[in-house]
C-alpha cells in the first residue's frame, strides 16, 4: 500500500469530486457496489476463512471469532445493509434554512460533506461496508482502519467495493489501512487539515485512546453505563417489565442498563418483584438496603454485595447493579457523575419528577417510563446508524448520515458592498 | 486565586444550577450586571489605566495599546452589548424536532447549553464582557482567559460582573484565569471532560498553538485569507467597487480580502480601473501579467512583484495581491489550497461559474457578486456573534448563540420495551 500520507491526498482529492455528485448517481455507485460485493462472495468469504483460522490458532475466544466469522448469510446482510443507504435520502445539497437581510442579499445555508473521515473498528467485517456506504452517501471520502485480525476479510470486502465504484466513473473515495501497527492508528489520529473527523468503534479501551491521542476532531461513540431510577410513584410491574428489558433484551449493547437506582420508599415494593422476575437470568449485585428489601431470596437468584467499581462498570453481561437512593436530587447526582451520557431513565407518574429528571440528567437521551434500549439510529427513524455520539460537540445521540455533514453558507447579491 | 482544578469544578456546579434558569431570570441577572459594570465605572478605568500604564512602559505598539484601552464611551459600549444580549432570544430549550414513533414514543429534540466553555483571546478587554455575557444567555459557564496586558481590567471587569450576579441568587459561572502564565493555558487545554469546548480568539499563531495542543474541542475562528475571484463576465465597474469594500472598509477584519484572482480574459477590462481606485490607498503585489496589464502605473500606485509567500499571507494590511488564473478550476484550486475556508467571493454574469464556484469551492461563506465584508454574526441577523468559525465540526461560519448549545433527545413513554 502507498504510504498514509498519499493516501490522505487521494483520498481528499476524491472527496472533492465526490461532493459534487447528486444523488442519483452516488446510488448508482451503491448498486454497483452490491453487485460486485456479491459476485466477490466466494473470495471474500475465502478471505475470511483464512482471518478465521488465524484468529483460532492464536487462541481469540470464540465469541469474538463469532464476531469476526462471515457467512453467506452475513455476506447477504452486508449486501442488504447497502441497500438499505440506496433507500435513505441524500442529507448533501439540503438547504436547511435561508433568508434575505435587508440590502437584498440572499443567505443561504446549505448541508455539504463533512470531508474526508476515518473510522477505527474492532473486528466485525460487516462494518467496513456499512461505514463505507453511509461515509459514500453523504459524499465523505473514507480511511478504514480495521483490526489486523480481520485484514484478509476486509482486503476482499473493499477490493469488491472499489470494483464497484470502477464501474462508475466516479473515483473511489475508500481507503483501507492495512499495516496493523499502532503508529499507522497515531497518523491518523494526528492528520490535521487532512482528516476531518475520526469516529472510534469498539471498547472503552479504544474509545479513551482516540480520544486522548486524536488531534482531528473525535466522535466518540457507544460507550453506555445507562441507569434507570424508579421513583416511588412509577407502576412496579411495568418497572419490572422495563428492567428487565433494558437489561436482557440485547445485554451486550451500549444501551442496555447497567445499575438501577432505587429511592428508599420503592425498595419495598419493587425489589421483591425485580429479584423474582430475574431470578436464573441476571446476577443483581445490590447495596445493603435494596438486598435486605428483597427478603426470602427467590430459587435461582444469583445475588452478591455491591462495590464501588460496579457503579462505574459497563457490565455489557447478564449483571445488573442495584443503589439505594433517598431522593431524585441523589439520582440525578450519582447519573451525572457514573453515567456516560448515553442513556438514562426515569421510571415514575410524578410529572415534576419526570420534569426534573429530564433536565437535570446530562446525557444525548433521557427517558420518562421506556426502556433504555430504543436509542438507536433505525429505532428514532434516522434509517441507518452510525453509532451513538456521547460527546456534546457536533452531534449527540443517534448519528444518521446528518453527522457525516457540515454546512456552508451560500450569499447571493448583485453587487453589494458594505456600507 | 483557587488552582485551576477547583475553578473547572465550580464552574461545572455552577453550569449545572444556570442551565435550569429560564429566559426571564437569566435577562434580569444581566441587567443587573449591566448596572454593577456602571457602578464600577470608576475602579474599571483606573484598572484599565494601570493596564495601559505598564504596557506603555514596556514598549507596546500604540495600535495594540488602543485595543487595550478603555474609555468612558468604552465602558458604555461595553454595558450596550450586554444590552443586546438581553434583548436575544434563549436559545436553550428550544425544541428542534419532534415526533413519534410507531410503538407511540415520543422523541423530542431539545436545545441544551454546551456546558464549561472557555475563551483564550488577546488584550481586548471588552471581550471579556462579550464573552461572558453569551455564554451566560446560553447557559454556559465561562472561563475567561484573556493576555497577561489586559489582567487588572479584567479583574476589575470579572469583579464588577460577580457583584452584579450576586444580587440574582444565580451561581456566578464565570472565572478569570489570572496567572498568566503558559502552564495556565494548558491546563485549560488538556482539561476533558471538565472544559467542553475552548475558543481561542486573536491572531494565527494563537489559534494554532490552541488548535495544536488542545485536547478538549476546539472552535477555530477568525483566520482569513480571504480571495475575490474576477471571471471575464464579471462587470468590471462593479468589480473594483466591490474589491475596493472588501479590501479597504475593514483592512484588519476577517472577512476582507486578501488576494483578487484575475481570469487572464478579464486582466485588460479589469487591471486599469482597479489600479486607478487603489492607487495612494493600497499596495499591488502582482504577478507579472496583472502587473503588466495594468499599463500606465496611475499616479500613486505602489506596484510590487508578488511572491510565493503573498498567496499564503493574511495581510490584513492596506496590500491586496492579485493574481491571474486561467479558468474557474485554476481559481478553485487557489483558493481551496491557500484560503483559510472563511469567506469566497465571484464576480461574473456567467450562471454556470457562479454554480460551479460556490460547489466547488470548500469554505464557510462562498459569495456571488457581493464583498466579502458581510461574513458576520451581526450581518447574517444572528444578533451578536462569537466569532466566525472556519471549522467543519459543530459549528461553521458566524457564530451565534446557537453555537454555544448542543442536543437533548427527551423520549416520553408510557411503559414502552423494546420487542
Amino acid at each position: 500500500m502507498a504510504s498514509l500520507s498519499t493516501v490522505f491526498d487521494s483520498l481528499k482529492t476524491a472527496q472533492a469530486k465526490l461532493a459534487l455528485e447528486n444523488r442519483n448517481r452516488k446510488d448508482a455507485a451503491l448498486a454497483a457496489v452490491c453487485k460486485a460485493v456479491g459476485a466477490a462472495r466466494q473470495e471474500i468469504l475465502a478471505a475470511n476463512a483464512a482471518d478465521v483460522e488465524k484468529a483460532r490458532t492464536g487462541g481469540m475466544k470464540e465469541s469474538l471469532i463469532d464476531r469476526l466469522l462471515l457467512t453467506e448469510k452475513r455476506v447477504d446482510s452486508i449486501i442488504e445493509g447497502i441497500e438499505t443507504v440506496i433507500r435513505l435520502e441524500d442529507p448533501v445539497g439540503k438547504i436547511k434554512s435561508g433568508w434575505q437581510i435587508p440590502n437584498g442579499l440572499l443567505i443561504e445555508q446549505i448541508a455539504v460533506p463533512l470531508g474526508v473521515v476515518a473510522i477505527i473498528y474492532e473486528s466485525r467485517p460487516n462494518v467496513t461496508a456499512d461505514a463505507f456506504s453511509l461515509a459514500y452517501k453523504a459524499g465523505c471520502a473514507i480511511l478504514l482502519r480495521g483490526s489486523s485480525a480481520a485484514l484478509e476479510s476486509n482486503r476482499a470486502l473493499v477490493k469488491a467495493v472499489k470494483k464497484g465504484l470502477e464501474t462508475t466513473g466516479i473515483p473511489a473515495a475508500v481507503e483501507l489501512a492495512q499495516s496493523g501497527s499502532r503508529d499507522e492508528v497515531d497518523e491518523i489520529l494526528c492528520a490535521r487539515g487532512r482528516i476531518d473527523a475520526v469516529l472510534p468503534r469498539g471498547g472503552g479501551g479504544l474509545i479513551r485512546r482516540v480520544v486522548d491521542n486524536a488531534r482531528v476532531p473525535v466522535i466518540e461513540t457507544g460507550e453506555g453505563n445507562c441507569h434507570i431510577y424508579v421513583e416511588p410513584s412509577a407502576d412496579m410491574n411495568n418497572a419490572v417489565d422495563i428492567i428487565e428489558n433494558a437489561k436482557l433484551q440485547k445485554p451486550g449493547a451500549c444501551n442496555a442498563v447497567e445499575t438501577v437506582l432505587v429511592h428508599r420508599d420503592a425498595l419495598g415494593p419493587l425489589m421483591p418483584l425485580l429479584a423474582a422476575r430475574l431470578a436464573g437470568k441476571a446476577e443483581l449485585r445490590c447495596d445493603a438496603a435494596s438486598g435486605a428489601a428483597i427478603g426470602a431470596p427467590p430459587q435461582g437468584l444469583v445475588l452478591k454485595d455491591a462495590v464501588e467499581s460496579d457503579w462505574e462498570t459497563e457490565f455489557l453481561d447478564y449483571i445488573l447493579a442495584v443503589k439505594t437512593v433517598n431522593s431524585l436530587n441523589e439520582a440525578v447526582g450519582h447519573i451525572n457523575a457514573y453515567g456516560t451520557s448515553h442513556s438514562e431513565a426515569i421510571l415514575t407518574n410524578d410529572l415534576r419528577a419526570a420534569e426534573e429528571f429530564c433536565r437535570q440528567v446530562d446525557a444525548a437521551c433521557v427517558y420518562v417510563n421506556a426502556s433504555t434500549r430504543f436509542t438507536d439510529g433505525g429505532v428514532f427513524g434516522f434509517g441507518a446508524e452510525l453509532g451513538i455520539s456521547t460527546q456534546k460537540f457536533h452531534v449527540r445521540g443517534p448519528m444518521g448520515l446528518d453527522a457525516l455533514t457540515t454546512i456552508k453558507y451560500r450569499i447571493s447579491g448583485s453587487g453589494q458592498i458594505r456600507e
